[in-house]
């Protein structure tokens, strides 16, 4: 059998998120049945990550074992021609046997957008996030660098999946500002779940001026998940890339 | 009877347009309904344009008659909180008798996008237009200058509205590009029905070759639809402002 990587982007909008379920639409689903369209072949797909519902990815990875003589290549046009206009295969290649999208993965980068104005927001309310209250984004900036590094982020995960330890490498985070855009791009080795939401949300109580940037410090040293911000909703938040 | 003006961001994506119809979800009817919520009054709103389904607006004008006793700057908060989340108002304000959304206005300027990238678009595709085509994005630049002016505009309309003169005043047709994405910029007295999207689509056929930038002059002067290029899709379009 054959290994293939699939590079995917998709808007998250109408999915209720990667993850194959026994009801509601998903990305996972969408693949594996334009796979079997175009193969015949019945195949479960590891994806790299399992997004929530409503979030969006400009470079997803998958991989997927086949016996098609269908070249790697080939599965871009092949799969494309039966997949939705919201979700799109951007690369597709035969890779090593010991490729696997999920463990093979070095590390992530997720964007997370905010519209800080006061007036109400709707064009493009999918892939922005609303904030009405003015951010103080110097302040912003400043936090960042206290969640650089090596830390236990335990204080900003959601409860509902196990993990065998809530320490993570945050490699970078950083803001650029463009009008009233705020656009967050965090890379990390790994993720805990809502990490990225609840890191924006809590980036977002800095900007209110409800914690100091160097309250940061404290609150991964406390692991104190109340001190954190809210997890922000799915909608600003992209899966940018993934690394190997 | 007082007239209030208001300044409308919408998504188009689930819209049937702007213009009330028999069937189907329109922006106005939309607005009206919240309303009536507000007032109890069954009122017809003026607006600025009648956008095609699809079309988006950053600000859209519109305007309308109340007895109600909401001062005109608190329609806006009465008017948000009646209306789902693709609609919003950006401002309201009480304003002469005179003002009429359409016919005061002395012009508007639309945007739109094309993404020029080989691989196909998911992500962000209600607002783009994607072309697989390597697009000369210098000759679409030099294409733009033959269009501004007072000319006759008939060669890039589509059939179907019944007006007294096809001549219109292109004030300003610029393109920005950023990476992959074109954003062509159009500002103008007037628009005849189609043709923002069908000088877009003339644009894309000097980008594709298939005219020189010169050839805009020959096309105007002739009123030769089928020389102009196709009228592209609505979803890359936004109306970004209109001017009184």
């Amino acid at each position: 059998m054959r290994n293939i990587k699939l590079i995917i982007e998709f808007d998250g909008s109408n999915f209720c998120g990667w993850q194959r379920q026994p009801k509601g639409r998903t990305v996972q689903k969408t693949i594996e049945t334009a796979i079997f369209k175009a193969t015949g072949e019945n195949i479960l797909i590891n994806g790299s990550s399992r997004t929530d519902a409503g979030v969006h990815a400009r470079e997803m990875v998958a991989n997927f074992f086949t016996n098609s003589t269908i070249p790697g290549d080939k599965f871009r046009e092949a799969l494309n021609t039966r997949l939705p206009e919201d979700v799109s295969i951007i690369k597709s290649e035969e890779v090593d046997d010991e490729f696997h999208a999920r463990y093979s993965s070095k590390g992530k980068t997720y964007s997370y957008t905010i519209v800080n104005r006061y007036e109400r927001l709707s064009l493009g309310h999918q892939y922005l996030y609303h904030c009405k209250y003015n951010l103080d984004v110097d302040a912003m900036k400043e936090a960042c660098k206290y969640f650089i590094g090596i830390h236990d982020f335990k204080a900003f995960m959601s409860p509902g999946s196990s993990i065998k330890t809530t320490v993570r490498n945050v490699m970078q985070l950083y803001i650029e500002q463009k009008g009233n855009n705020i656009k967050i791009f965090i890379t990390a080795d790994g993720f805990l779940y809502n990490m990225v939401r609840i890191i924006v949300g809590t980036l977002i109580k800095v900007g209110n001026g409800k914690l100091k940037p160097e309250d940061i410090k404290s609150i991964i040293a406390e692991g104190n998940r109340k001190r954190a911000g809210m997890c922000v909703p799915p909608n600003g938040l992209i899966l940018e890339k993934v690394f190997y």
